[in-house]
């Protein structure tokens, strides 16, 4: 399961704060999100990562809807972006929402953290820790929450999918 | 477009008439394929390749239903078989039938051989050609189909996932 917390932040000064705890930098990526309309809890996307040359067929499942900490989810990556747009358009689905953002991944222990600047929604950072033991995973999340100056009051629980559409 | 004829043949001495008119021998592959339940004309497949360790999804539309030789295909390699599949199953697509085949793939020119022993059918040589003129890619399949005494009389109108079903 990948358990996960959405704060809002400012990019630059928690990109300060993440590399003053000692994460390692990961990689950067430049993000294209394309979702399918798919009823909630249900999540369907194709990633393009412009930076990388790389693409990913996504599914996930929202595990705690509304709160949206909880997921199951189901990724490979695929050949090619275009084609397998094209494909699930064949399918049935439509082009809901793009979203499109720079990621800057960073890892401590098994924390994830990924500080993304959204186009258009600002500045977002997502700590993530991969475990069947949600409870233990988000003590863990909540813990460097704490160290970076973060609060539940800077937690946004909507997903990008529903920020991107609510801000347009 | 993807222009195709099906024929029902004898896997060794088929092999030996293909290789004696001279075609390269592409490669071998060790094909599981899963079809997904969806109404024809269209088809959703996912392909192992457990030889080669490769893994497809693909989407077809049968542009010539019920004579199966013209298709508009899109196919992307994903990096695995089993996520793929447990993707679709959970957009709502039924798993309907495998197909397992050993197929030998050639290339004369333009012409692609697939020659296929198929578990529990047999022998079969697709001769596939890659052209949006559909006229002219039917005459380029008859002209190396005759050279290797094919005739009408040995065409398989019927699709791969038709013939497993009609066997079971």
């Amino acid at each position: 399961m990948e358990v996960e917390v959405k704060f809002r932040v400012d990019f630059e000064e928690t990109r300060r704060k993440i590399e003053s705890l000692g994460a390692l930098f990961v990689r950067e990526e430049l993000q294209e999100d394309v979702y399918f309309s798919l009823s909630l809890p249900k999540l369907l996307r194709v990633r393009k990562l412009d930076n990388l040359g790389k693409a990913f067929l996504t599914y996930k499942e929202i595990k705690d809807p509304g709160r949206n900490e909880e997921f199951d989810e189901f990724e490979v990556e695929v050949s090619d972006f275009d084609t397998t747009v094209e494909i699930l358009k064949r399918l049935g689905f439509g082009k809901d929402i793009v979203v499109r953002k720079r990621r800057l991944v960073y890892r401590l222990g098994d924390v994830t953290f990924e500080l993304n600047d959204v186009e258009g929604l600002g500045g977002f950072l997502d700590i993530e820790v991969i475990s069947d033991d949600v409870e233990e995973a988000k003590k863990k999340i909540w813990k460097v929450a704490g160290l970076l100056g973060l609060s539940k009051d800077d937690v946004e629980p909507r997903l990008y999918r529903e920020l991107m559409r609510d801000s347009s």
